[in-house]
């Protein structure tokens, strides 16, 4: 039973999308990520996700038009829906998600991160 | 599927102790709150709840301790902990908890919110 300080836990890592578990609550995980460049395109069949950006910009590309997210702005992508996360510069990121979500959705490569550490 | 500026919500709204919902996503919503003095000791038989300062401060008071928030800290408070928010200034909160949770849980009374607008 702690608090998260969100920048304290920004500082403990530098790798970019590799999210980190920082919380957990009823099925959900919280975690932070340092995105930087373009995503790959995925989709998750059975979870919604939520972007809230801490720092820096971020676009939520999608097929029929892009959400451009700045600090303070958190943008829900539901369960089947395409989307790819693109930063210009690095962005920390807060996401909500099942614990049962892997990181690039149904595209399995050399970007997913099987079981995402804990901070 | 629109964007959510935290601060443009938080300017829609100035009743304290009113839950206003700004999101849904894997049956938990996303809710903005104002909260000044104290709350009512409470618990959620069936809900963590996770509390995110936004501006100001918050404390959460519990039966062996007491959690203090600053700006960009969260904390869970886990499910059947009785627990009661306390601010001396207002606070502007971000909670996330299932659709199906009570403001003030298993107390029911003046401050309980049966249905919290969206906004």
């Amino acid at each position: 039973m702690e608090k998260v300080n969100l920048a304290d836990k920004f500082a403990l890592f530098s790798e970019q999308w590799k999210p980190k578990i920082v919380g957990e609550l009823n099925g959900q995980h919280v975690k932070l990520a340092k995105l930087q460049g373009d995503f790959v395109w995925h989709h998750h069949d059975n979870e919604d996700e939520l972007f809230l950006v801490i720092e820096g910009q971020l676009d939520i590309e999608m097929k029929d038009g892009t959400i451009s997210l700045s600090e303070g702005e958190f943008f829900i992508v539901p369960r089947g829906v395409e989307h790819r996360p693109v930063t210009r510069a690095e962005a920390h990121v807060l996401m909500l998600e099942p614990t049962t979500t892997l990181n690039t959705g149904n595209i399995q490569g050399e970007r997913t991160v099987e079981e995402p550490d804990w901070l």
